[in-house]
């Protein structure tokens, strides 16, 4: 029959778009039955090329792709832009469609929070890995991320889950909350995707007036920098953080929050660049918006 | 065959012990890919009556019984009975398997807490119903426990996991957990076991020397005779606590922790019993030992 030679065009039409947990629930243990690896890639919806090539690789590791669309209260601090957070749920549901995802959840906050009086709450959180760096400027964020990732990887069961480097912290935090817990799913880590001049993709990007935008390209071009350096032989982390800084300094519209070269893994501040894999982190206000990059040494 | 006829004394006689946790989901995902139901028993070993109730009921509800043995650290305080806490393996195994188990799962403390010297650790915790009673007396336990569960639920993958009332408000706390985290696992609460004279059955009675033995029995009349004046029509709740206080301080060897009447589900303390299910919690200490009891209004 015609149409069983493109499977892939009717997957597309078929996507199902669920807000209900139970029946996400059925739906996978249904694949899960079936044999069927599911990868799945969680976001708060706003999507961009990032989330997309996230979305790919999952289409092309694995026998149904299922993403989720929820701006997750729990992982904002009481002074954020949880209110101001873009949810184009439309749009994004096309966008899911066209990289051949078979299911979007898309859960309300009471829907994976419930509120029933009692006010008790269960929490999941990783000690030292979620309290440094972003933990410290963002109390409580990294707590949210886990708690709300646990929840989500109990509703969709993935054999295999799909994280952006570019939230380097966060992609640690969930690597070892994974292995910690046994969570019976493997990590997949994404390549940031980049503008042309090198600005990370992010949600809150769209925040960004005209010269904040221009401005904001400091911000990698400062990482770029410091890699460079280091691939050419730079050792001691005070110089190169120094280097990174002037550039970062050279546009008074960025205000940097911390700027560190740390252990790939533990995250622990270094004194001097080994052979082992090192990552440079930096967080920064560009205006009114806050934006972290990362990239990797060695 | 004739060996067919009796597949339930080949069972018992196959009942494997598996230390690792890899190889313990392997054997469950297996189960789970036939169809079958998984009752899971976790226990800390030492088993009595009450535990072996546990394994009995998951014996007649599911295909498959699995228990696990493992005295977990981090679930006792700093000052606490680790150390000296019973651990006759052998007899439990003996035991578990007589009750039709199928599988006992016997991790070290290496094979569940990761010791790779980056110190993170990751943390399951349920705020309020968690920091309450016995959170407030052993800061800390709850949050051991909640963790542990997480991790054996993700590595036995239960249908449904059996949990003795004896410890009411732990039963409370990974009901709330299972719920809020969407574990696909019903909790399978199971009656008290006791001696004739009433006292609880509990590891921690082995502890008692002959006259705190007696004198231990005092905690659940006190519950008991509660129980029978709420049943006639008593509602005051500080007139009950008086006369359980009156049945406790009748033994000198008794000193109260705590003696409570709260919501049965919520944990918080009542003024006055109403139709709604309530709950009277006891703690004391019996010369070293520390034995908890609760019983059930309405």
């Amino acid at each position: 029959m015609r149409f069983r030679a493109n499977p892939r065009s009717i997957l597309k039409l078929e996507m199902e778009i669920i807000q209900s947990p139970h029946e996400v629930q059925k739906r996978v243990n249904h694949w899960r039955c079936e044999g069927k690896s599911i990868g799945f890639v969680p976001t708060m919806g706003a999507l961009h090329e990032g989330h997309l090539s996230l979305a790919r690789a999952a289409r092309r590791d694995c026998d149904v792709v299922v993403a989720s669309v929820f701006v997750n209260p729990t992982q904002f601090g009481t002074n954020e832009d949880l209110n101001k957070y873009p949810r184009p749920l439309e749009r994004d549901c096309d966008l899911l469609r066209q990289c051949g995802c078979d299911l979007v959840f898309t859960p309300e906050e009471k829907d994976l929070y419930f509120q029933d009086g009692s006010g008790a709450q269960s929490w999941v959180e990783v000690e030292i890995l979620g309290e440094v760096w972003e933990g410290t400027v963002r109390p409580g964020h990294l707590r949210g991320v886990a708690t709300v990732v646990a929840k989500l990887f109990h509703i969709v069961r993935p054999s295999r889950a799909y994280f952006g480097e570019k939230d380097y912290q966060q992609l640690k935090v969930i690597e070892r909350l994974a292995r910690d817990l046994f969570f019976d799913v493997e990590i997949v880590p994404i390549e940031t995707v980049r503008e042309n001049d090198g600005l990370a993709l992010s949600s809150r990007n769209a925040y960004l007036v005209s010269d904040e935008r221009q401005a904001a390209a400091n911000i990698s071009r400062a990482l770029f920098h410091g890699v460079e350096l280091a691939k050419n032989g730079e050792r001691d982390v005070a110089r190169l953080r120094a280097e990174m800084q002037r550039v970062c300094g050279s546009q008074p519209l960025i205000a940097l929050q911390y700027l560190a070269i740390v252990d790939a893994q533990t995250l622990a501040p270094l004194d001097k660049i080994s052979d082992a894999p090192a990552r440079i982190l930096i967080a920064a206000r560009v205006g009114q918006t806050r934006l972290i990059d990362n990239a990797g040494i060695n």
